[in-house]
């Protein structure tokens, strides 16, 4: 199975699948198309895996953004949050644009000191395309949600805790997989009909539309067609030296206002 | 009226009514068939009581867990919701299971420092079935009870409090009791009609619809019949002496984990 | 443009407009009608205003509350929550009533400590009427809202924090504004197309829909035409020395309950 992918690694202990995002091709940008593809393949995968109770993702490296393929990634993120496994995610560093998006998706979050989080897109003109904007306001309230996808500023772990967006908060990424691991193995004890069963009844309650999902990924399109957007991002692209720059990257939200001329 | 019930104490204060619910043929399983049937009688006859504006419930033993009657207790805990009159809950002890499904559906939640909460239903690979799946994802947000469900961890007063499943955490129960009932006295002092007004309209936000709450009901049943739940089922009413081990309900979180060996 | 308006004072800063509330006719009941008319101009103005990218909303006396036009109301600031502009508001005294649903309409919410927020319409028998009970569950839940729209009483900035209602509170005025200004300049650095996009995504989230905006209306009028109410209004009125009297408004949730002899 393992040697189906690139870009993710696979560990199971027990019935728990560890999954480690690790773009080898590059320092950044884990969400492009490749590791949407092989995201996909693996998803499909668990549909009708009932070996695998419970999934978790966490990232080889600090995971920033993607300017990417938005309604496929949408479409993936929306079958990860169908599957009948919980899906848990470990952040300990940086997650924006399309690397956000596939946070939202998860079923629940948990962050160590470094983690941060972002939907730049609109500081490039953009809407977020894959999810961040139909899911953001469901997590942490409409107030919340506008400054946080209107700014695109970061929100760290402590206010991503406070806002209810992770679970929980952790001082160190120690404490956090030990946190993690034993809620994992517990959840994994129990048969897995039963935590389907719940898990769509929460999804039931809280889960963007379909609609509004392909309506994120169109308006995502309109936007990248018009000039003053086109202009932005490619002046965005190449200031991240085509998205290679891990220093760049890492200081997206005030990278982006240079582009204003501040 | 008094005299109808055998598991509700009731005192009128004004026209603020307390209810403690006190199983006296048993220490635990406050929410078995007698009580829900009371609450039953209680809830009509309050539809059309205008003399009584604002509703308490406490209980006075510690009040854990049941495994009874799924789609009769939604429906009860349904109706309560659907009362013109406020329902206040005041919380001391641990409410798991169909205990916690009953606070779920009251209006407001107010918790002092022994208070826990769960619904460990997913540990024996059951739905809740009367409200729990579809109400705490309303009052805590998708990721959080994600964990709480699939867990079936018990979370404390502070806890709730910051995840906003109670309205307020108190170090004492004094402090609660007395905080609680300035606010049922105000509250008792206005028209019942611009109460059930407001009410009604909060209702109409945030409710689960009763499609889902019969689809909990279902779910429940359906697991129930299947041989591994049976299995875990019945150890658990052995091992909890057929529900009245005052010891076994106290810690039911780390009891399910031994079910399975561990 | 500003010569149109007699209760707003309207600065603009670059592409951010900061509009300041100011009833120069009345130390309080800034929401009265000649507000609400004025503030109907500047949304339907501001809809193809191309020019401003964000508005900024700010009270110049501490800004109490008003009994008055329910239906009205309630569509100017449902028009307003569906400009394409984002539209943050700074909160430095008690809003109260109309003056607070207004509030719950705008997209995001800055409060200094002085600030306090109430719907107080149910201590009279009444339904808010303009959005309070449709927009408050949405913005801090089911049971914080239900004691704080039964209840009538005041939460404070830190209170309204911790509830997610404010996305944010300070110690002081001055660190609000420097937070806020900061916030505003930066988005209106954005292409306003793509805000309009994001921001309607997230309205289509959560937005209460302009039929239950319509009922509260309605229930508003039919509870105001009730004897009982009719009574509670008109002594509010008299004892408010016509909603004239600052010290009655600033003391509202006190003065409500000696209405009814306490």
């Amino acid at each position: 199975m393992a040697e189906t992918y690139e870009t993710l690694n696979l560990v199971k202990d027990g019935s728990v699948l560890i999954v480690t995002i690790n773009n080898t091709r590059s320092k950044v940008n884990l969400f492009r198309q490749q590791t949407a593809v092989e995201l996909n393949i693996l998803i499909t995968s668990l549909q009708n895996d009932t070996s695998t109770k419970v999934v978790i993702f966490k990232s080889g490296e600090p995971d920033p953004t993607a300017i990417d393929a938005a309604a496929f990634n949408g479409r993936v993120f929306q079958a990860m949050s169908n599957l009948p496994q919980p899906v848990i995610a470990m952040i300990d560093g940086p997650a924006r644009g399309a690397g956000n998006e596939f946070l939202v998706a998860c079923d629940m979050r948990f962050a160590s000191k470094g983690a941060r989080f972002s939907n730049f897109e609109g500081t490039l003109g953009l809407h977020p395309g894959s999810g961040g904007a139909a899911w953001m306001p469901l997590h942490i309230g409409r107030g919340r949600a506008m400054e946080f996808l209107l700014s695109g500023e970061d929100i760290d772990a402590e206010t991503a805790e406070r806002y209810g967006y992770v679970n929980k908060a952790f001082e160190t990424s120690e404490e956090m997989h030990e946190y993690v691991m034993k809620l994992a193995k517990r959840i994994a004890l129990f048969p897995l009909n039963g935590l389907a069963s719940i898990k769509k009844t929460v999804t039931t309650l809280i889960q963007p539309s379909a609609e509004l999902m392909a309506s994120e990924a169109v308006e995502w399109n309109r936007l990248l067609a018009e000039p003053e957007q086109a202009g932005l991002v490619g002046e965005f692209i190449k200031r991240s030296e085509n998205l290679t720059s891990v220093d760049f990257e890492l200081h997206v939200p005030d990278e982006v206002v240079k582009l204003y001329g501040k």
